[in-house]
């Protein structure tokens, strides 16, 4: 039997895999998309764009395709409608993440049944638009630390809402240039003299004809270098008060009198509690560029599928998908889609189960899953563009906005190597002290002994148990190295910070990518136990190509540590080209399964390109666009 | 003495040395830019954003500034104009390179005295606008099978110039949209029912109202992803009639009485003669992509200097400079830039110096500065927009234009990849016999005695010449490796075009990539002795970072292929994060030596950015535009 029918597929049950949940609201988002309004449209001014993306909105909230109360009754159908309109357009799903997870979600937990009233309903169908002001000018890695502040006012029973100075602006807020009608601030209560720490308040910055409010300086932040459908601004108060009822008060709580009380002790503790909704909000980004990406990958496949290049005499007849430098730039980037989405659909059952005992986990899985597919989906658009060419370059082709969309996830709601931070001290505190001690005895062993003592790390590398278990001695090397530069570290009278932010930035971050990785590896292998069968020999070559490729990336480590062997080391890339072979015959297979319906797949790339170029088209994909002047 | 002080350096003698030729064009580039007209500006229609191209071009010939006479008398003047405009504007930059290399550069040295006397003048002034029509749309990477015809019709004296199909359309020509009068059209000459060749004609296509002549089609290619100052086309003829003397006839000749011929005998031969202007535009698309990523460094340095996080006691009062993650990310690229930039100063001098005795070393000196330049461009952008955040991701900050700018030069004249098959070629035609027999040798031999075989690879890696000696090492063992693989694959019966293509892609590629950066640092060392020698320090330092490096990012193949033992594999990373500290105090100072004016640091990121975000500022950097509404 040859490589090639012994790994064939169905692709809708591949698709019913990778799709995981809520397959009626991914079908019902596709059909809605089937329409011109959902054409991508490229020379628009600033305004029409942030309309658009609006209406786009708007038709999904019309048809209840989203809702705000999901969290509470099905979870995974938030996150899978953001991967969906991920597909369609980063600027809508930029505009609905703000709206259903971040103002939505917040207020839906942290507000309180007046609130519910208030708002709900209203947030479902876009009657009323909000927005989350959390990041200040001055702090955005540092948000514990801002400067707005609202302060009680027991005369009037109100809360005055107060930005101090240009670096208090609540910053980078969606919704906020144009649509929004409310924010929830995030600021510093000020009671009777005393410093609450922060809370959360619903201060309305629009009247229903989109009048600012009184008090309220609304600055439009303007072009972007990407998403311009998002209407961005930095947002200041002077003075505007509000009812106390405004205050988000599930776990505060605010009297008439001026009583405050809280159930959460410590300061950082209410602003973690607060900023809580940046939890979902990662898996939401994840789901975002993780659609973008299928999206790349769909019109660099067929692009490369099509396109002819020289051949083996010299005649322009070889579809570039047949050299091996695109199979290897390309399929990598695939094989790893299809790994993260195994991990994100766990990371999606984990979230759904989410309460005080497995807040940890969960944590962390949102950390690595929008960090890890983040990155990725910047890369592969990134990879994607470059072997596209010229085709890549136009803007018609969408490997613009995937580029520029994976950048808008790396760094919102957590910059991810902020988030690589928080991994790896959330493995530190949890980490057993036995397994860190037993891994820094080892690490003081020669390399040959080492090997003897983490004992199977020989053997042929094209065997996904070996694989992990390679993943896993990475992992657990670095967590009892970090562990032990930390002690050395304290013994010679070195800060935590110093250590951590000056000298061990780089075993940090690595040990966040390995335990991701790992993880990731971990999720696809028992997915293999638990998948209909006759798509385990496919995805194993699958995950056994995403997995050399980390290898691959982190190579010098492996054998220079020892956990591979010198001549381990050499199979390395020659395993994966023979993989990268194997996968090929099924590249287009791969990407039907993503299940990006043919109204979809706007970049003419993936369809018929010459009959594109065949006309004036004015770089355009909407025939009435296609005939307006570009004077 | 510390390292601080031993290292410092005079910032202007540092500044000379990068720029190292024609500063009065420099100057004179830089006081020009300082002015309303060359400020960046972002709500503008698609139009505007072209004429603003052009007008930004015209007063820069207005000036003088750049000449196609200096291919003549001063060819480094055009890659210095190229890297000053490169840091104020990519699309002006473009169209810059279009009309003076490409299309001028063409007139000049394919053309005769008919051609020279109506076209340079024009060139220089702007009068005369012309675009370079080699591409087709099918025929990208191989344009030798273009199939645009010019045949010649004795009857008239004119050739015919025919687009016989879509997929024959020149595409992707720049000025082509809306501001060129003539193409030089790269045809398959026909002459008597014989081809012979591509060949090279001068059609007009607008007259002097910019109104497009009968039987030429133009097909304006509206949006890409950036870059769109550019005003790119997909053009056709339809059975253009031009007057015999308009075929560029500095080699092949046509007589009234149609009798042909050429200096060159091969039609490939011919091609390639015609090509020729490609190689000095691969060393502008350097030029231009050196200027952008100084550009990117000078915002991401400052912005880290001025940004405050958390520091030791939880508040925000560290500017992130100081950490470790900010320097391992933005410090080896500064050290990359130094090294890039003064092995592209090498190869301005050579290109000089420019005959047939030379021709293959700079060709491949062109394709490694475009290749490795054009690639670090987009890395530096695509890191520099990560570290900067969300400040990255404004507009005006100009990070993005970084972005997909690189992009732009990655795969225009000549997709980097395809340049980096070239230059194994040429490094296989070029290998001396003997040394890739003795690298087979070696080859077989286990890795401790291809140690010894090799020498001194062994020893303190903080040592350039060790360095130089290991990056020889790898360029050296692929070498003789691929020469076997072909070699083994011929007697197998295997064609070269299946090695080559489907099998040994990595490793092609993985030469190239070692012949260009083991070049880069042998540049850099022939620098240390020639330059002024209070700069060695510091540039000792760079440049040891620059190429610790290169081996980090390839640290699998060195260990595991024996070239350092897992020991040495360790000191790796180590020694990158202690150079990177070595020059982390200096790094203001290294990029004050990029000599970019106070008055072309538009990024607000760069300076006062809490003043800038003092006001509703649209975005926008133009008084004039921050009061425009986005309405």
């Amino acid at each position: 039997m040859t490589a090639a029918s012994s790994t064939s597929f169905d692709a809708s049950a591949m698709s019913r895999l990778l799709d995981h949940d809520n397959i009626d609201t991914r079908n019902g988002l596709k059909e809605l998309f089937n329409g011109e309004l959902y054409t991508p449209r490229y020379n628009v001014t600033l305004a029409e764009e942030r309309e658009l993306a609006l209406q786009r909105l708007q038709a999904i909230c019309d048809k209840r395709l989203i809702s705000v109360l999901d969290f509470k009754d099905n979870p995974r159908r938030i996150f899978s409608a953001h991967e969906t309109v991920g597909m369609m357009d980063g600027s809508t799903a930029t505009k609905m993440t703000v709206q259903f997870n971040l103002f939505g979600g917040t207020i839906l937990k942290l507000g309180t049944k007046k609130h519910h009233e208030l708002l709900l309903a209203d947030i479902d169908t876009l009657a009323s638009i909000g927005c989350f002001g959390l990041t200040e000018l001055g702090y955005g890695n540092n948000a514990v630390e801002m400067l707005t502040t609202a302060t009680y006012d027991k005369d009037t029973d109100e809360f005055i809402v107060n930005t101090p100075e240009t670096k208090a602006r609540k910053y980078w807020i969606t919704n906020g240039a144009v649509h929004a009608h409310y924010v929830v601030v995030f600021a510093r209560l000020l009671n009777a003299g005393v410093d609450e720490g922060i809370h959360g308040f619903v201060v309305p910055i629009r009247d229903k004809d989109r009048n600012v409010l009184p008090g309220v300086t609304v600055w439009d932040m303007g072009y972007k270098i990407g998403v311009n459908g998002v209407d961005n601004a930095s947002i200041g108060f002077e003075s505007v008060r509000i009812p106390r009822d405004y205050m988000l008060d599930s776990t505060s709580t605010m009297t008439a009198q001026g009583a405050f009380s809280c159930d959460v002790k410590s300061k950082r503790g209410r602003f973690l509690k607060l900023a809580d909704q940046l939890l979902s909000g990662r898996l939401c980004i994840a789901a975002m560029t993780l659609g973008s990406a299928k999206v790349c990958l769909d019109t660099a496949i067929r692009y490369a599928s099509s396109r002819l290049a020289v051949g083996p005499k010299g005649k322009s007849d070889t579809p570039i998908m047949d050299y091996q430098l695109q199979q290897r730039a390309i399929l990598p980037l695939l094989a790893k889609t299809y790994a993260l989405n195994i991990a994100f659909n766990h990371a999606k059952d984990r979230y759904t189960e989410l309460d005080a005992s497995n807040h940890t986990d969960v944590l962390l899985l949102c950390c690595a899953m929008k960090t890890l597919i983040s990155w990725h989906s910047e890369d592969t658009a990134t990879t994607a563009r470059e072997r596209c060419g010229g085709q890549g370059f136009l803007a018609a082709n969408r490997l613009g906005e995937g580029i520029i969309g994976g950048h808008a996830g790396i760094t919102a709601e957590g910059d991810n190597r902020v988030l690589m931070q928080k991994i790896a001290k959330e493995l530190l505190s949890g980490a057993s002290k036995a397994q860190i001690a037993k891994e820094m005895v080892a690490g003081f062993l020669p390399s040959a002994m080492r090997r003897a003592v983490d004992g199977t790390l020989s053997g042929d590398l094209d065997d996904l148990q070996l694989l992990l278990k390679i993943l896993q001695t990475r992992e657990s090397r670095r967590l009892s190295e970090l562990a032990t530069k930390l002690n050395n570290g304290k013994k010679q009278g070195k800060s935590i910070f110093n250590v951590w932010m000056l000298e061990e930035s780089d075993l940090v971050q690595g040990l966040a990518q390995a335990y991701a990785e790992r993880l990731t590896l971990q999720c696809c292998i028992n997915a293999l136990r638990t998948c209909d069968q006759g798509l385990a020999p496919m995805l194993t070559v699958l995950f056994k190509l995403a997995a050399i490729d980390w290898l691959e990336r982190d190579l010098g480590w492996f054998v220079s540590e020892g956990v591979l062997t010198p001549a381990s080391g050499r199979e390395v890339p020659e395993l994966a080209r023979r993989l990268c072979r194997d996968v090929a015959p099924y590249a287009i297979s791969l990407v039907d399964a993503f299940n990006i319906p043919e109204h979809m797949r706007h970049a003419p790339a993936a369809g018929d390109w010459v009959a594109y170029n065949g006309f004036d088209n004015y770089g355009e994909l909407l025939p009435a666009m296609q005939r307006r002047s570009t004077e």
